[in-house]
């Protein structure tokens, strides 16, 4: 069965740094599927990284290394590191760019492993000091994809590093949280409330940057073109747009901005 | 045989969403080639995806697999749908943007099958109001890629939405047509014109927003840095362009603008 | 043991005519790997092209094949290549594209083979006049790929188009080389300067529009965030940077601008 090995990088549209990524990944492991994830998370940005991947990478097969590579401090004491997420692989800098994943861990009670990369057998001959990504993280994700255990590339740690990120909070009439996306394409805003934060609510209505939008429709074809709609989208989370508009634009609203969901008769 | 599945959408450069789909894809079929078409449809245009719906599927193999998300009603009463057209599949929303490639089969007398999905057991077994392309779409492709026939996925229909896109007119001195597409790296102005339409004009100039260009030339190298061209392009369509520049942005030209074809004598 | 084709064209982020080449490959040769190097050269920029093809293809499977579409001659008199450097091939136009490849297999003493195509039977039945990389070139390489030896393809040839590219300089107190890249997404700023050409020189500044940066650093976490670093990047080329900054765009540096490098006691 043929190994699937993704990337998600901040190295933009280029496409260049990540091809030598591939052609190390290839070299070492000819037999595998390369899947993208994504190269245009904003430089050194690791709180998007990690929504990113405490998503998207549980749609692939069992067994699917992520290797990500949003790294700030390559080449500086951080740790490179390798773990094991549920059903998932992953492979990286230790920057906390795992903390939702880990926290979605947690919540759903799956098994973690974490491991710190000490085995240069795993590496390339020759490491820069600025792109480990290629001189590390891929030929130890080759590696894992040819068989090679976890535990052999790495020594388990315990104190993965683990950023603040926001919660939730619940307040008198309902639930606060922020954008945690403002999806560049289409314009449309992701909280970071999930379904679940709202469940109890009943009828409500969020309120963001000023405005409010009055209850929740099924999918953006509820209302006509040029309406605020609130829904629930496709991971769970509130979202909020314009249809087929640029919410994001129309309101100048960024990542960070409070969003407040209230019970209706509030 | 490994069976080939492409991607077009509108979800633009990021690729997460994208690489979403892939996720459900190779999970139920690992053997298939994955090839991006493009991401960066302008949001929820129809009509452009039309057009390259026409065109880049078929040099893919026979029984290539296209899947298309560019569905502002996704989650409405739009029906998802998949299609036999000559040597090609599809998958995706019925909302007009095979119609161009509908109209090609018309007019090369290719086999045309539609089939409304309508069976669940192909779906993921959770659907999203707002991410078809990952809940429907992919692994219904998925399921075509292992050997499911059309037929066994969905139900014929008959009336698949036709959109009343352009067409090429006769004039009196010649044919009458649009900017079709304006390419955004090169600023070449592609437009609805084919070689056929002129083929029995002779010597011809060409008429767009207020220049008009003496005759075709061969290729772009024809003429010198700077100068303007008309050529057959690598669709056998008519081509407007600054050689090494921007026809785009020097003219101000947009899609849909009028393209003049004139008889070099009138 | 599946071959890997990879493609550099400056096509543009939308997909659309890098699908077509893709399609074309996977029809003749399905079992194959297909990367993207890059598409985002700027148009008609051969030196780019050029930078580019002298590293990345080098970090792939020994008898991979790139193709390159950078191409303004395309149709006209210019020849149609392939070519053996090193451990990789390479399929494009004659102009140029090659050049730095081919220094830098001088210099390390590589063999070079590079042959006209000249053999149509192993092209696509229909030429257009403007779209090569999808009509010969992507043909060509899937050929290769299947087996078809490079003697086969084409004639050889002894005098491929080489461009005056520009060289590192010694001066009085250091060396004297330009800004070959500027990052679009981080802004750091690739010279052609290799360490090679710095390494009797001890400690060092840099001198670039206006600014000069006293020594080098290891990598980009030995500075604070919004310092300037000078230091030695994944290609073995010098690099300077502002850390977490945009150098580019602070600096208004752009290809070509002159960077001394010159001894600490000068």
């Amino acid at each position: 069965m043929t190994a699937t090995i993704t990337l998600l990088t901040d190295f933009g549209p280029s496409g260049v740094a990540a091809s030598e990524m591939k052609g190390v990944l290839i070299s070492l492991a000819p037999e595998i599927h390369l899947v993208d994830i994504s190269h245009t998370i904003s430089p050194q940005n690791i709180p998007e990284a990690a929504r990113i991947l405490s998503r998207s990478p549980f749609y692939f097969p069992e067994g699917t290394i992520h290797i990500f590579v949003v790294d700030p401090g390559v080449g500086t004491a951080r740790r490179p590191i390798a773990a094991r997420i549920g059903s998932q692989r992953f492979v990286g800098p230790d920057n906390g760019a795992l903390t939702l994943a880990l926290r979605r861990a947690e919540a759903e009670g799956w098994p973690v492993e974490v491991f710190k990369l000490d085995q240069p057998r795993y590496w390339r001959p020759k490491i820069s000091n600025t792109f480990h990504g290629r001189d590390i993280f891929s030929p130890v994700a080759a590696h894992l994809a040819l068989g090679v255990p976890l535990e052999a590339v790495g020594s388990p740690i315990t104190d993965p590093v683990i950023l603040p990120l926001p919660t939730v909070e619940r307040t008198a009439h309902g639930v606060r949280g922020e954008i945690a996306v403002v999806v560049k394409h289409f314009g449309n805003l992701i909280t970071n409330i999930h379904a679940n934060d709202m469940a109890d609510l009943g009828d409500v209505s969020v309120r963001v940057c000023g405005i409010e939008i009055l209850g929740l429709v099924r999918t953006f074809g509820d209302r006509p073109p040029g309406e605020w709609v609130a829904l629930i989208g496709s991971e769970d989370e509130l979202v909020l747009a314009v249809v087929n508009g640029h919410a994001g634009d129309q309101l100048g609203a960024k990542v960070g901005d409070t969003v407040e969901v209230v019970r209706a008769s509030a």
